[in-house]
């Protein structure tokens, strides 16, 4: 049976090894910089950052949600879902769903206008899925990002007047 | 001379027919639901969810940039830009790059391993300009949306066991 719960302090190790295997799935497993104390620093503190959904099937974890508050200048707040993995052996039961289920009822809890999250263009089972449930793709969006020296130059430059 | 500062309540009347021009550029000018209202309780209220801009060319208002934080399970806390605006008239003069480094300086300011934004695949100037200042186009990832009576059925199948 499949139970949806929020994380707490004590899942913070879980939490870490869940993002390490999303990472792998999505073919960056290198790319994960984030510790343990930080997720928790962040997840937890006064004025946390995101919220965490953990899924058990028969006690057992099976995978995760994390998500945060955002805001569209067209519709408002809004929520955004930044992981959701289901372990490879407890796929196929309903897993994932059952977790969208639960951010989306957090979404229209807190009077969310939206719920979006991003999918990799080379995971059709995932777009498939996402499809059926009603969600739309916005095929003509692409993601920028500045990270490191780049993003420190370009603060450099500013000239704060404010 | 350009003079970037921080959005304060008198400007909503400006920021809202802002969002309303970016609309128009971005093809879809019926999209606005938000009402100055809205901005006002959102962006100036205990628990702001965003932060705003204003770019002035000789005292006259030339653009905007609008950013809130998120959260990366793999770097920890960024900064999202969700609308980056120059009026027509004001273009070229530096006034994006502008309110980029005042951005890029709140990001690093704050300890953020990441700025991100989003770019149309058909604005080539934008993209060309993003390019060009350090930013790199992630080019594997799609946005995914629900709104509306999608996301409340969704939401209404949730079997909250928290």
């Amino acid at each position: 049976m499949t139970r949806i719960r929020l994380a707490t302090p004590s899942d913070i190790p879980l939490m870490h090894s869940l993002v390490h295997a999303l990472a792998e799935f999505e073919r960056e497993p290198h790319s994960v910089e984030i510790t343990e104390e930080q997720l928790l620093r962040d997840g937890f503190g006064a004025h946390p950052y995101y919220e965490c959904l953990i899924a058990e099937e028969d006690g057992v974890p099976a995978g995760f949600a994390l998500y945060f508050p955002i805001y569209s200048t067209w519709q408002g707040p809004s929520l955004h879902l930044e992981d959701l993995f289901v372990l490879p052996e407890f796929r196929g039961r309903g897993v994932g769903k059952a977790l969208l289920n639960q951010v989306a009822a957090a979404a229209v809890k807190r009077g969310c206008a939206r719920l979006q999250w991003d999918v990799l263009d080379w995971n059709q089972p995932a777009i498939d899925f996402y499809h059926s449930i009603g969600a739309t793709m916005l095929g003509d969006w692409r993601r920028m990002r500045m990270t490191g020296d780049a993003l420190k130059a370009l603060g450099a430059a500013s000239e704060v007047t404010a």
